[in-house]
């Protein structure tokens, strides 16, 4: 079924203990789309300046992404510089450069009013809210966010929140957004607020699904080295949006395997820069991951 | 199969957020023993002072725990105080008195000697080898230790890491002992050490074993609220252990049992002071708790 992704395309500079990248293909649409691609269709509403070049949307065309939506505007291309050290945890901004990005207004391409399944990428909730809008054959729609929105808009979160099934959203912004400190608590509180879904990514510890009835943890696949966990999040609402798109299937089981799905594919988007372990990915690579972490959980009961 | 557990017993004051509590029963063997009391009979070796008491004594014979190793000399019982905040993952400690615990050194018992699974709790890395050499029926032994015997006694603790089968250890300490910051590689540095599984506490994100072939990671049971971490460890390693003696299997898949009744166990400990949630544990309770987490774990292949 259709997927699409509203969202970020940036240009990245990233220093990790294991190396530096400089402007390279990063922002939340970027890892989303890239990562979906590998499971269903995907389509594309962004934003890009003058210095995105056609070698850029080669990329996003050599895996067969509906790139119309992305609009082309007079000026820079979004930049973000940052820096991971020691445990590589927490992301450093260095520096933030908008550019095309602050004035940004997503534009639905009427050929993709049809679309089935929407993912929210990280942006001003009040275009989230107004994008949402714009469509009325849903079968799910899923919100990511972070502490900026939280913290700076929260009635508008709110109110975008309400009208979506399902929210990806890291541990601390669980916690921040609902003020509890117990993650449990925390998903019972948003999902009051309106997603059925919660699904709490816990970076190297895994993910957890919080469904109206019961609670499904997965881990991180284990990694002996992250390269670089830049779109990591965002990566996994590819993988996992994927999987609901192509199946076509929002009952809790599947949610289940979608979890793991993002999680596999998080995994290999950690294993070097940007996306390029991503675009590389072979024939079954990703069932071999997923059958991994399968064992990786495997007790008798 | 006989159990023996080595470690603390001591009178902890705790404060969490939700309450506090003086002079409880608390130490590595108390926390250990109670826990594993549950699957077969438990023996301890400990050291406590005068104001240790019947009523004390009283509370591990209810759970038929052998204390014949349980040495009470002149002085005054080993002391613990410490306070969690925030997000309690971390204790501080206000106060130690090791009392007559400073100058502990394990006499076992000679009825003792056949032991077959044997706890190495978390104590002076050179009495731990000692202990440890006193036995030579042993189907498996394990051992618990933290950053002071790490950091401070690294030669004494290499040579009795040399000697178990299993390390019990935090993520942290994993980190520390091993000098390696991914987890994968800490596991398997340490397992050139000695310990063929290495089992890395991760608090609230649960635990994972790194055994020759294979990783499993099992999650924490999911709690609305931790009432007093104190112990949680311990208690761990008692169900960890408790189930391994009692089936008298350490095969990779019946160890893999033993880390979800470990979780099962500690999930119980920390939902109330102390060993008092253990102590009331009703029939069928654990076994609930196990499938809960198998439940929480399942995905479709």
């Amino acid at each position: 079924m259709s997927l699409l992704a509203v969202g970020s395309i940036a240009f990245d500079s990233i220093r990790t203990p294991h190396g530096e990248a400089e402007e390279i293909l990063g922002g939340s649409a970027t890892f989303f789309s890239v990562a979906a691609s590998w499971f269903t269709p995907v389509r594309v509403v962004a934003v890009v300046g003058e210095d995105f070049r056609d070698e850029h949307f080669q990329v996003f065309r050599d895996r067969s992404i509906d790139m119309r939506g992305v609009e082309r505007v007079p000026g820079r291309t979004f930049r973000w510089k940052g820096e991971y050290l020691g445990d590589m945890n927490q992301a450093h901004t260095l520096d933030t450069q908008l550019n095309v990005f602050e004035s940004f207004v997503p534009k639905i391409p009427p050929a993709y009013l049809e679309t089935e399944f929407l993912f929210l990428g990280n942006i001003d909730p009040v275009l989230q809210l107004n994008v949402r809008r714009a469509f009325s054959k849903l079968r799910a729609s899923a919100l990511d966010t972070m502490n900026y929105w939280i913290s700076g808009m929260p009635e508008d979160l709110a109110k975008a929140l309400a009208t979506v099934e399902i929210l990806l959203i890291n541990e601390g912004e669980a916690r921040m957004l609902s003020g509890q400190n117990n993650l449990k608590k925390a998903a019972a509180h948003i999902q009051k607020m309106g997603p059925r879904f919660v699904v709490i990514k816990r970076g190297e510890h895994g993910a957890t699904l919080f469904s109206p009835d019961s609670i499904f943890t997965a881990p991180a696949y284990p990694l002996e080295q992250v390269h670089d966990p830049t779109g990591a999040g965002d990566t996994f609402a590819g993988g996992f949006m994927g999987h609901l798109a192509r199946t076509g299937d929002i009952s809790d089981s599947n949610l289940r395997r979608a979890v793991v799905y993002g999680s596999v594919l998080g995994s290999f988007a950690v294993q070097e820069f940007g996306v390029s372990r991503l675009l590389r990915l072979a024939p079954g690579e990703i069932e071999a991951r997923y059958r991994e972490i399968k064992n990786l959980t495997h007790f008798d009961a």
